[in-house]
Order: structure tokens, then sequence, then C-alpha cells
């Protein structure tokens, strides 16, 4: 009679199969953005929490809506409901959202506005956010992995700078050149307190954790290297200094060539790839790597669904078939995605 | 007793060097939107003008414009100035500007609305357009290249499908996915025009061509093919049927690793590379294809200025010696740029 397994036991996280160097087949699949205002259900959510900074201080509320995408369409991982300026926010830059504007915080431009940042106050906000990853923990079906995140120092700054998304990131950029020590004193604070509040959510129950780069492309090698690469390589190891079997994937949007030299310094365990990455770097760049590979559907194709969908969904498989690969998008759903072409993506990807 | 040159001969400009397989140094430089609003004297003849394109249609004042920078700094080169979105205007989809908007055009969205295209009516603006760079091979001083130019149709159909600027061309690309015949209608349009424009513009004295590809970072690899890499070699191979000899500069910006398969593929004579082109593939990747590497400075350091736009330049100068190489920017000069910085930076490139 086989004995049955012991409760403390755990369970097989399909998900965590290639970092652990098992190609797993199919692949296990995530989307970024998938729990969001695609789905009815988050529009209802959201309408309850009140605005979108509401619903990610409610653990409730926000382990909810992280759940929904789950519930509807079993994907492999689900990822903490958060936003990358939380962090911006809980240092004491409070974030506001005006309508139809994105994301609204006072700009520091300058080292003495630095002193505005109190990292010792962050723990009441992070605190939350941790309480969201175990209310998740207890809540997922236990074979679904769970990702906590939190954006780059380099991507967090530019809104910082900026005080809202920019085209450019100009004001960042100009900082970086004008005064690299001011600047890189704000990326030190970044630094410090993201390895903070990630180990927080591993401390929490998150299995995985995603570092988000948006605007990794808009610099220039030199300033990629040291505001894009060598703050992640300080994140990486000073999370694993606590939690060394975590595994970590980098998300450097639009490095294009550079995301070679990005996973070979960083010491992320996966790549995620944007919609532009050639297939040829995909497929066979990071061969050489110990690396998982995460990516890379047009979100695009989401909207448009039928053959294109089917067909390019195919071509990604067909190439990444025998590889350590992770089936995402390129970048994150579009609010105007019909729910039904991503339960058709899933099936696809499942072998249907 | 030398011999004085018959009036004919064709004085030397030495920013066709690199095309003719001659290393240069110092360098050729000139340097993207080299004629704007950074320079007060633009400005004055802009006001002169009236709105921008009543300047882009204005031979004389649009001559006065391009000359303007040559005045000041000696480029190598001077570049045409005109906008990417005259050829859709001329085909009879109207642009204007609304004050702080940006380029407003009425949305072409669909294989009926392509009827209101009319390449038979494009004459009588590109004649203007022709006759500003007649005027300028006669104004400019006989050892400056003159540099004629069009919009990729990519880039020009993500304007004339969105009807303005946008973030992520997602109008154009859903089109591309939903409708491939449809949009490569639209794509041969502006294939065919775009040829009888250059042309034009060679006829009229343009000595050089560039082909700028703005938003040929936004596509994934297979459209890349498609609608970025397919259109310019048919541009390329239509000029070249007329005027074999004039070199053809690519500019696919943000196409990353991609730009080799560009260059291999479209035939272009010189890959213009934006600022987030590694080092690395500006400095090797490009040496077994046959083409002159022009770029990359980031405009930004234009606007910092001191040491480090010094230590930059110098670090590409170093980068690219002993290559054929073209001193550029990696994008556009930003109007807040001192005109002082851009003294300097000459002054560098040449040996100061």
């Amino acid at each position: 009679m086989a004995q049955p397994s012991p409760p403390s036991a755990t369970p097989h996280r399909r998900f965590l199969d290639p970092f652990k160097g098992i190609v797993a087949s199919p692949p296990p699949i995530w989307l970024m953005r998938q729990a969001g205002r695609y789905l009815p259900e988050y529009r209802a959510t959201r309408t309850q929490a009140g605005g979108f900074l509401d619903l990610c201080y409610n653990p409730a509320l926000a382990a909810e809506v992280t759940l929904q995408p789950i519930r509807r369409y079993g994907f492999d991982a689900a990822i903490l409901f958060a936003d990358i300026l939380l962090v911006p926010d809980a240092l004491g830059q409070p974030l506001r959202f005006a309508e139809g504007e994105g994301p609204l915080l006072d700009p520091i431009r300058s080292t003495a506005d630095l002193s505005r940042l109190k990292p010792e106050a962050t723990r009441s906000k992070y605190d939350l956010v941790a309480e969201t990853v175990a209310r998740l923990r207890q809540d997922l079906p236990a074979e679904t992995a769970l990702i906590g995140f939190c954006g780059a120092p380099w991507t967090v700054a530019t809104y910082m700078v900026e005080g809202r998304g920019s085209k450019d990131q100009a004001a960042a950029r100009l900082w970086a050149y004008r005064d690299r020590e001011g600047f890189g004193r704000l990326i030190d604070i970044l630094v410090e307190t993201s390895i903070v509040y990630l180990c927080g959510q591993v401390k929490a129950g998150a299995d995985v954790l995603q570092i988000f780069d948006t605007w990794a492309g808009s610099l220039p090698d030199d300033e990629f290297d040291r505001w894009v690469v060598e703050p992640t390589r300080r994140i990486v190891e000073g999370v694993k200094d606590h939690y060394p079997d975590v595994p970590v994937i980098g998300f450097p949007r639009g490095a294009g060539g550079s995301a070679l030299w990005y996973v070979s310094e960083t010491g992320v365990d996966g790549i995620g790839c944007d919609t532009a990455m050639p297939p040829y770097m995909m497929g066979e760049a990071f061969d050489d790597e110990n690396v998982v590979v995460q990516g890379n559907l047009d979100p695009l194709l989401l909207v448009t669904g039928g053959e294109a969908l089917e067909e390019r969904t195919r071509e990604i498989l067909e190439r990444m078939q025998g590889k350590r690969f992770i089936f995402n998008l390129g970048h994150g759903i579009v609010p105007e995605t019909p729910p039904e072409n991503v339960a058709r993506l899933v099936e696809i990807v499942r072998g249907g």
C-alpha cells in the first residue's frame, strides 16, 4: 500500500522545473499583467476597492485580483498584484494617479531632494504587500507557483526623477550624466530597499522573483552597465544572501543584444525576453548561459486572436522545444484583449 | 605649371569617402536634427515662415534653415530640411500640427480608406522639396555633401494608421496582424512613392540618401522582416535602378541585434546606429558587412556638455578608428541643447 505523502511535503510546482534544470513539456505559462483590466471580474473588484493604490494596499482585494486569472485559466504561476512605484511611495515620495495621466510623483531631482526618502519608514507599506503574499500562498492551489516582484532601480528612478512617465526618460538620464555620484546615491537607496522588499515577499511565501526593468532600453551601453546591470547584480546577490535557492527572473525590456551581457553579469536565473528579442537570440544565444528563457509573444496577437495567434504561438513553442523555457508575452496584456483569446492561448500552449 | 581644375570637375566631398571604401580621419560628421529649434536663427526663420509645414514647403526658407548649421559648424554634410510626413500629405492625407500635440492626420484604417491616397497627385509637393534640394546644391559650399531622405514605409504607416504619434504603434501593428494583404497594400503604395520622392531628390542634387525608420524597434522579428526589411530593400533597389552610385543609409532605430540582418538583406550602404546600439556591435559586428557605420552619441550628452561629453565622444572615436565611420548622434538633437556644446563636439571630433 502506498504511503500517503506527509502533510509537510512540498507540492510539485511545475513552474519551478526549468529552474531546477528540467525541461518541462509543455512549458509552464503565465502572462505579464494577467491580472488586469481586460477581465470583467478585475474591473468589479477595482471599483469595490476605490482607487488603484487602495487596491494595491488592500491584502484581501489584491489577493483576490491575483487569483482571478488563476481561476479562469489555471496558469502555472500567479504574480502578486502590486505596482513597481509602491517602493517610492513607501520611501516617502507619495504616489498618486490622475485620471488618464498615469502615475504622478513630486519629482526628486537633486542630492538635496534625497533627504525626503526614508528607507527606515517603508515597513508598514511593505508589510501590507507581504500580507497579500501570505494570503495568496494560503489561497492558491498548491501546485501554482507565486511570483513576487519589484521594479529595477533604473526604471523606478526614471519615474522618481521625472515625476511621471516620460517618452525618453530624459530627466533621469540627464541627472545621471551631470552628477554620477548624486544619482548613484538614489540608485543605492533603491538597491537596498528593493532587497528588503523582495526578501519580505519571499519570507511571506513567494517562490520566484521578477525584476522589471521597463526602461532598460533607453540607456547607451556604458550607462546600461552602470545603472541597469550593476544595481540588478547587487539586488540578486542581496536576496540570495538570505534565500540562495529562490530563482530570480530579470526583465530588461528593450535591452536587445545587451541582454546577453545582462544575463552573464547579474546572476539572474531567468531572462524575460521582450517582443522585439530576435528569435535567434531566444533560441540560441542563451544556450551557453545557465539561464531559463521566458517570453515573448506579442500581446497584440492576443487582441487579434485567430490564425495569426495560433501560428506565432506554435512557432515560439517549436523554436523553444527541448529548452528550459517559460511561455509568456513580450509585454503586458493590453486592456482591449478578449478574455477568450487568452483561454485559447493557454489551450494551444498545453497542446490543444 | 599646374593645370587649373576644369570647372566641371566634381569637388572632393570627404563625407562620401567612407562610401568609396576610404577610411576618413577624422571621420566626417553631421548630426540628426542639426537644423532645428536649438538654434536661434532657426527659430527666427520658422517664425517668418508661419507654420512648420509652411517652412517645409517654402524652398527658399527650407534651404535657409538647412544652411544655418553648416554656416555655424561646417558639418561635412547638410540634410534637407523636410518632414517624413510630407509623403502622406502629398498622397492626399493632409498633415497638420496642433500646438503641443505633434502631427495629426485623419487616420487610414482599412483597405477602403486607401482609395483616399492618390500617388499620381504627389508631384506638386515633391517638386517643392526637389526645388529646395536644387537651391541647396547651389548655395552649399562645394565640399559639403547633401543628404536627402524619407521615412521608411513602416514608420510612415504607423502615423498614417494611428493618425498621430503613439507610444506603441498599436493601430498599425493590429492592422498588420489582422489583414496582411490590406496593410501590405498601404506599404506597397509607400514603397513606390518613396522611390519617386527619393529619385527626385537625387536628380535635384542630393549626394546621399537616408531612410529613417524610427519605429523599427516596435516589431517582433518576423514582422520586422516583412514590414521593415523587405520594403526598405525594395526602395534601395528602386532607387539604385536609376542611380546605382548614390549611397543609401538606413536608420532602423531600436532594431538592436536585428540591425545585422537589416544590413545584409536591404542592401543599404550605411547603417545608422541609435544610442542603445552596443559598442561591440558598432565596433565589430558590422566588420564583415560591406557597410559604413554611423552614430551614435547620446544627444543628452550635448545638453550636459563638459567632461561627460568629452569622454564619451573620445571613446566612440577610439573604438571606430580605422573603420569606415561617420560621426553622428544616436537620435536627433533636442531643443534644449546649448549651441556651444555642438561647437565643442565638432572640435573634439576634428581633433581639438
